[in-house]
């Protein structure tokens, strides 16, 4: 039933890659010792994992998404088995299992919530609860704990809950018309799709898919029901204000959009359906080329933590929620698989080292939720928890911090593809991945340094010599890079197809590919009709997109000018890991003397002068991990190189 | 018992003014023929002015403010008929006053709502509920139809109303030691004070006031028998953190920090308290001089509508709502009566010109509940409709268009004041003023054609000479001010006082004081902690700020860069009123030329071109009345005069 030969590219499971990074590798080990245990015990304690068992009267009510919280650590957790043993862990995953089961319905239902809270509300509000949400990232940790431990009873018992929502909804008239309110189950049903081979998952993906924004809307009908008011804003905060195939650009709730993209990619590829292809490449452009900040942070509305307009990219309000960014990154996962193109894995990694990065600190203890390109800690105390300038333990909707665990924990699994041909290399990360090309089993083997330097290394490991293609991503970022297989240069200029170096020959043991990626930190600007950076620039070196903080630069951030041929001498910081590649530039800074008490005045009458000052910025991702403090993306710049008053 | 003469000085009822001036009249006739009629009709209509009939299961259930939405139309409704009688209009305030006689409880209990709605919840809850706020707002309403029509009966209810708020509030271990959630009970009550002599109330305006913030906390108190959280914000929202002898800066809440400041300034006029007296000057400064747009807006966070930190001053995001600029005009007021200085009137200017009268459209049907100084009007879909970018005819929350009704229908009351020793004019506008100076009755003439040009002629109509001061405000944006009396010129530099230009002498019947005032456009900064505004100007002529919209100058207003030692051209616009001056000047747009579809890109990379252009500037308080587009205040300007390539 499979058909996964329609996919152009799949990619390389993170179970067949060893990362030795170390950059990465640090980041890896904090989430499995210190975030994966931190956040069991906040789920514990918050009483999301006994959720199963609450009983009117009990504190800790069940709330309508908690089910998804401790699902994404479990996947997380699940994850981090595949890697190391860990007998205690699956101990709890165990535990939380036998609740799970002792709990479901006798016809498969499975939700805290509704069986435990509101019993006779299951399916009733589709458009504002977490049901099917709920169950698709349960599907996801089951296909994932499954998969890192053979044990068969959660993926069991989710097939259960997966074949009773095969039963309520579908477009047989006796079934309900309805999908979800937060998407997210089309993309895991994808996933139990391909963990079971059970083709009825694919066609409810899909139904849910094809169906959504249909008239009469489904959404309309449930509200009417319940006797609730059509939002302000219609349908699209749900993204089923029209058919899907007929949406042009990203709206509504950032994340929904998202995951709801993602899975409509994920079927495109599996069912070869051109028509959802070509939806995904209109709404991908739209995302990334219109409604995307540098940091690939995604959903610039705190209100709604919505898409808003073209190029309307706030800075300090920007939300540009964590588990957004993670969501775009599933999407461009989603889109190699439909189509070879690097500038797909160019987003990835922007957001990947940028704005999902930022989501968790140094410590693995701390989180943002919103990932704002300004900050002034004063507004700290007027500002909700998912909007602080400092990043917190945990949150109320405590979506994000298990978000980061699970990709941190699968993040070889987002580097590579192999397809009929050869393979293709889209995140230089030092570590070693099994592939299987042309018949060919072999190993690559990377050594690097990046993001701090673009040199990158690749030594394959092959029984025997083949023919196929080796496909490096050459950055966007990157000027001038070059390439050399065991020595000898290759010409990118004939070589390079889709923004990949193309190597096609025959590979043997041994073979050196080297591909070098000159880093030079560099001022980049935004579109002009992004009317928030008008006149400003943001540093950026290699994938990584710099800020300045108080705590290097002083107060009043915007008094700051860097020049607009500002160079960079690269440094180390002492109050950061010594890794971490800083950057200095010349620049200005406004003094105004002899300033009164006046709030306004006449610009004739101010004394503004203009000191000459240097300026560090740090990778973006690090914010916030020092003393807590201003922070900016984007700076003013001077107008002009030309002239001493610039 | 009234004890007047502690006040510094007294403003003149705006009963005694006429005013006969081209700017204002045309303002105060809309008000009068078109805002008002169509007020009441709203507040029929949603069921606000029935509300004390209302029955269980009716529509239109009676919410805990609305009672001052028809309080605050009442009071408009009851200064216009001082100038111009009007039957129907007093029937329907009659009509109301019955409605309101027939509810009232036998104790003297008077809102709709707790009649109504919620009849054993009176009191109880106070830190969120209205019951003070309405209260305080009948009062002001009964007050000013009282002194419009002589009638008694409102008076003589909301004085039952009154009463039994002194019997159930108040320092005696018996009472109830509260304050309302939301201020503005304390400014009415010295008003009924002032209509009855009573001094009572006085001293529950007063007992408001000390008790407020004091320790143990009555919010705390009231919040923890209502089973209710500490906001996180603590009480500070409710300008209820300390007492409010300790407050140093405005906070919470921007409209009721304003009403709680002016009842604060007000009864420490009305009893000498200089310990409050002081408080208000430490609030006021803080609000003017740290926490103001440059419009006279004040309240920038939309969340809460409140006040943040100091130099925090957003433009696109700003709140300023139109309520809490017409609260800064009655602080000021209430601080002109305890010092005569002329820098309270210069931000009674500022707002009333600009931030006030931005809250009504100049077909007086449309109204601005928030007044950003950036608008984009993609924006719109994603605001709620207190913040949309073009005036909306009614809000749920309804508080502002019956604001800026009274405020017009009494405007003139904000002129002029007398004290002993003369005669002061703090605003400009051609009309007459009686006045009652040394003993000596007299009437103002005053022409000018301000705020378009500072060409004022004031003559005085004396029955005999006498001896006094007039005194003269120099407006704050005046550079060269220059006085004639009579024709001989006075020398300002010898003739000034706290702001005011003061003749004193024997005025005789005839005499003319001409004050002149150049008016040319200027571009203004803000302080250099402004992060908003940093590399930004605002333009300002006489009291007008001003403000660039896109029907003028096209979309994209960011790209347009003013030059720092730009000049204006005055001119006329063919779809504002004539008499507007608009205000042209040399400027730049910046036109990037072959960028292609990606968002950001290498700045070396760009072809960034500065083309010379026209730009075209009208008054703030006008923007919104032509095609919906793009405005902003603050444009960028160029770094430097010195340059070329500035």
């Amino acid at each position: 039933m499979k058909n996964e030969d329609l996919k152009t590219n799949r990619p390389i499971g993170f179970e067949k890659v060893q990362i030795d990074d170390a950059f990465w590798a640090p980041r890896i080990e904090t989430n499995l010792k210190v975030t994966l245990p931190l956040e069991y015990e906040l789920c514990k304690s918050t009483g999301r994992i006994d959720a199963w068992r609450w009983k009117p009267g009990a504190p800790n009510e069940p709330h309508v998404f908690w089910d998804s919280d401790v699902a994404k650590w479990v996947e997380a957790a699940a994850y981090s088995l595949v890697k190391e043993a860990n007998p205690e862990l699956e101990r709890l995953i165990d535990e939380y299992v036998d609740m799970m089961a002792e709990a479901q319905d006798e016809n498969g239902y499975l939700n805290s919530h509704f069986l435990r809270v509101e019993p006779d509300k299951k399916w009733t509000n589709l458009h504002a609860d977490h049901e099917l949400y709920c169950a698709g990232h349960l599907m996801e940790a089951a296909v994932a704990y499954n998969n890192a431990t053979g044990k068969r009873k959660f993926l069991d018992l989710i097939c259960g809950f997966a074949n009773l929502i095969c039963e309520e909804f579908g477009s047989e008239p006796e079934k309900k018309q309805g999908y979800p309110g937060h998407p997210e189950i089309e993309l895991a049903l994808v996933k139990l799709y391909s963990a079971t081979g059970e083709r009825k998952y694919l066609e409810l993906s899909r139904f849910f898919l094809l169906n959504r924004g249909t008239t009469p809307n489904y959404f309309k009908a449930e509200l009417k029901s319940l006797n609730k008011e059509i939002p302000y804003s219609g349908f699209k905060y749900l993204q089923a204000h029209k058919p899907l195939l007929d949406q042009e650009a990203a709206e509504g709730h950032a994340v929904r959009a998202l995951y709801l993209y993602t899975g409509m990619a994920e079927v495109a590829a599996e069912t070869g359906d051109q028509g959802l292809a070509d939806a995904c490449r209109r709404l991908w452009l739209n995302v990334t080329t219109k409604r995307m900040h540098v940091t690939g942070g995604v959903g610039p509305s705190p209100t709604g933590e919505m898409f808003t307009f073209d190029y309307d990219l706030p800075n300090e309000t920007a939300y540009a929620e964590t588990c957004a960014a993670i969501a775009l990154i599933f999407f461009a996962r989603a889109m190699l698989t439909l189509e070879d193109a690097a500038s797909y894995a160019d987003i990835m990694e922007r957001s990947l080292y940028n704005g999902v990065l930022s989501g968790v600190g140094l410590d693995g203890k701390h989180f943002f939720y919103a990932n704002p390109l300004a900050a002034s800690p004063q507004m700290n105390e007027f500002l909700p928890e998912n909007r602080k300038t400092t990043r917190q333990e945990w949150f109320g909707c405590s979506c994000c911090p298990p978000n980061i665990a699970r990709i941190l924990a699968s993040l070889g699994g987002y580097a590579y593809f192999e397809d009929q041909s050869g393979l293709t290399v889209n995140l230089y990360i030092a570590l070693s991945a099994e592939f299987a090309v042309a018949g060919t089993k072999g190993i690559l083997e990377v050594e690097t340094n990046y993001p701090w330097d673009g040199d990158v290394r690749m030594t394959m490991g092959l029984p025997k010599s083949a023919n196929f293609a080796l496909k490096l991503r050459l950055p966007e970022w990157c000027d001038s890079p070059s390439l050399e297989v065991n020595g000898a240069i290759i010409d990118l200029q004939t070589h390079t197809t889709n923004g990949y170096a193309c190597v096609n020959r025959e590979w043997k043991d041994g073979d050196i590919a080297r591909l070098i990626m000159p880093m030079k930190a560099k001022l980049m600007v935004a579109h002009p009709s992004v009317r928030q950076d008008t006149g400003r620039v943001a540093i950026q070196r290699g994938p990584l997109v710099y800020c300045l903080e108080e705590t290097d630069n002083g107060p009043e951030l915007e008094r700051i000018i860097i020049p607009s041929d500002a160079t960079f001498a690269e440094t180390a910081l002492d109050d950061l890991p010594s890794e971490v590649v800083a950057l200095k530039c010349d620049a200005f800074r406004e003094i105004q003397t002899d300033w009164d008490d006046k709030l306004y005045r006449d610009i004739r009458k101010v004394n503004n002068e203009r000191r000459k000052t240097t300026v560090t910025a740090i990778p973006y991702h690090l914010w916030s991990n020092r003393k807590p403090g201003e922070m900016i993306v984007f700076a003013r710049k001077t107008n002009s190189n030309a002239c001493p008053h610039k």
